[in-house]
């Protein structure tokens, strides 16, 4: 299907009609700083985690109006003809910082911050936000629904219900991030290696005789890495005698291993044990058992708690819809604005404290408690600022300021890596394994307080007092 | 950025191994019928919308497995190279035949049927079921929004909370088809003509030394469908005055009306009723109040109970995710299949009554009471079964079968058109707005109790006594 291949006009038509005004203004290369930040986890999670800072990349290196573009702007009749001459020659001039994918992220703290001229940082709003959020949020939720399955794989199975194209194949990705182990979704393996498994539905035992001739025929074409679906008509009584039948008539005879059955309905607790005991007594200890069919965090870890035995979990539309919270709340807000050669703190008052944004150009720090290696607080610091890990570091409570604790022997390291310099990409993504790896490792950082399910210990997120000072000025 | 212009690939790979299956076994022209319908509507709603067929169309006319498809299949290790042979020539012959878009449409019905080599038929699964559910999951939801709004506009607004590019996109589409007047997506409006609104974030705001210069430098550039966002600091004390000083000082010299304020926090109710009092004092009883933040079907039912007062509805997050429901549960099974001439009947039996196919090649037929012109319920009946209106006709609920009921004078319609005779497409999508006034017409057709938002009524779907027959065979 035709696909349209460039984005630049994927924008709220607010970022052009501001643009629009700045530049009939004169100001079209005033320098402003904005950061992108979230005020609460999805699900209540201890944490999230980063993703989708590939495509942002991606999107601004190729960011450009097209005739098309420019026309259909014309069309409107709202945009002043030096503007629109002005968007034909745009090019993105700003640097950008950002915390790497794969990277537990909290509350409050910037996780990027673009600092130029205001039309090309603030015009970038919509699609950073569009990715990261979406990314992001299905991140997140792979995250939990991985921890939940204590080692076993998870397999992303949503496809069908995402939201759009993009959603599956981009929520792939990001459940790769996340933790997955591999995805139904066959472009995702193509382009991004996602290794994509999968073997048959209903329609294929529906569509021979009998269950056994449909399972026959699969051994047949399929002897390795078999995997037999065996709820079609009934799992203990048909689909796993007919699927042992064809390991022993077919496999066995040509010296092959059966890789698994899959179970998509029943009550998985009760089936997989009866399974495991009916495969291990004919000889196939080895065979898996997949289990899919509306799975979460809370039901994998409900089924592992009654003692189910499962080796595999295919998880479908409550990873790649994140049902249970669809929504990422990624914000995006002016936080200064250098005037005559100074940057001047913006801030954005709300009735609501905890809506009240963290002013000024900022970096972000995680400290880590050396003996334990686990992390303490993550710091929003000045951009300049250096903590230094000899001394003693104070931290408090910013609203209570009263709550205060020093901690020694840390190590400190800045979450915000620049991306690009004066529109220039200066950051190389790792690949998605890697990815995989950095996020498995910073969530092993944690305190288990952090990463449980249901009231996880709310993590710090500090400022530095320079910071808090700065801040405390402007709300006066 | 760079974006695949081919999604033949984005489909669960099961669907490629099964189809590798049917090669094999000499089966790759055996005929077979599908049907996608859903068994659940997103909120308990009493019915959903229809949406997403063109693109459907679209993708099915595009299907192609390029070179880079094939040799990616080929890696993988586990396709015959016969069937790789096969794919590279693969061409869609099916007959496809669907429910328009922004018809209301109910559980149990089939909503596409496809027919044709199972190859083929089995193929489009992922790619079908990925496009309707999404789309009619957002088609439901604005039309549940735009009817709370109860004739105000309703603009779709959340571009940076979808679930990636395709979901903003597509998303607004869907959200038009409901009943959306319009979106803050501009690639919606270059590419699908949906009108793109949108003026200024807070940030424009704090770029300016006060929100009195910020509005009038807008006013200076945009004095035509001026409007200005007033809850940046307050929005009774500081926002209107601004907004009213600003369409005295430069609107009102050029003779230009100011088309709106528009207010994104706060107590909705209480500020919309200040607002206008304010705004008429001021002579200004035309200037529209746009309202946002977090608004769904339910909120705005409850502010216009509390006499809010205003005249458009900003909807993001909770529309573009529909976040009460994020799932649309669309399915895809196999209904028959042609052996020897003959078209068999398949059924998938489950344990789960309601979760029972309705086998056989089919129709649906919608009856109209010709005296109220409401739509009395929809009857499944074999393909070529007829309906005629001349007699009466007895209804029975298909579970409950002793529960009949009488319709005389009534018409019937079938709601299955041909898309696609053997391969060739035979249908041309109405435009955007003709769907979405069919969507408005056809949800005037039914009964408000189906229409209501809690507990509506359930409205019939049932079968025609031969349809009944034949599915009762087959479960004995």
């Amino acid at each position: 299907m035709k696909r349209r291949l460039n984005l630049t006009l994927l924008t709220d038509f607010y970022e052009l009609t501001m643009s629009n005004g700045y530049f009939e203004h004169g100001m079209a290369s005033k320098i402003a700083c904005f950061d992108m930040f979230f005020r609460k986890t999805p699900d209540n999670s201890g944490f999230a985690v980063m993703a989708g800072l590939e495509q942002v990349i991606s999107y601004i290196k190729d960011l450009k109006f097209t005739k098309d573009d420019v026309s259909f702007l014309k069309s409107k009749g709202v945009f002043s003809e030096a503007f629109l001459q002005y968007i034909v020659n745009f090019k993105f001039t700003c640097d950008v910082w950002a915390v790497p994918e794969g990277t537990p992220i909290f509350p409050g703290e910037p996780i990027i911050t673009v600092r130029g001229p205001v039309i090309e940082a603030q015009f970038i709003e919509t699609m950073l936000l569009l990715t990261i959020n979406h990314q992001s949020l299905i991140a997140t939720k792979a995250n939990r629904i991985v921890r939940a399955a204590a080692g076993r794989d998870v397999l992303e199975f949503g496809s069908r219900r995402a939201h759009g194209y993009d959603g599956a194949i981009y929520g792939a990705r990001a459940a790769f991030i996340g933790g997955c182990a591999g995805t139904a979704c066959a472009i995702s393996d193509r382009d991004f290696g996602i290794p994509a498994v999968g073997t048959m539905a209903h329609s294929w035992v529906q569509m021979f005789k009998s269950e056994y001739e449909a399972f026959h025929a699969y051994a047949k074409v399929f002897p390795e890495n078999c995997i037999l679906l065996v709820d079609t008509y009934n799992s203990l009584k048909s689909g796993v005698p007919n699927a042992i039948r064809v390991f022993d008539e077919v496999l066995t005879p040509l010296g092959v291993r059966p890789y698994g059955i899959r179970i998509d309905s029943g009550d998985i607790a009760y089936l997989s044990k009866k399974i495991r005991a009916m495969l291990d007594a004919a000889g196939y200890p080895d065979c898996k058992i997949i289990a899919s069919n509306s799975l979460d965090e809370y039901i994998i870890s409900d089924l592992l708690r009654q003692g189910a035995r499962v080796d595999a979990f295919g998880v479908g539309e409550r990873l790649i819809t994140s049902r249970s919270e669809p929504v990422f709340g990624g914000v995006y807000k002016l936080a200064a604005v250098l005037e005559d050669g100074e940057l001047i703190p913006k801030i954005k008052i709300s009735d609501n404290p905890e809506k009240v944004t963290v002013p000024g150009y900022k970096q972000v720090w995680r400290l880590f408690d050396r003996e334990s290696d686990k992390a303490i607080a993550d710091v929003i610091t000045l951009f300049d600022e250096v903590i230094d890990e000899t001394l003693p570091y104070v931290l408090f409570d910013p609203e209570y300021t009263w709550k205060k604790k020093t901690v020694t022997n840390f190590r400190a390291e800045k979450l915000l890596s620049q991306i690009f310099k004066k529109g220039r990409c200066v950051y190389q993504s790792p690949s998605l394994e890697e990815m995989q790896k950095h996020c498995r490792e910073s969530v092993e950082h944690l305190w288990n307080e952090v990463r449980r399910f249901e009231n996880p210990h709310t993590y710090y997120v500090d400022m530095s007092q320079k910071l808090w000072d700065m801040r405390d000025k402007l709300l006066n």
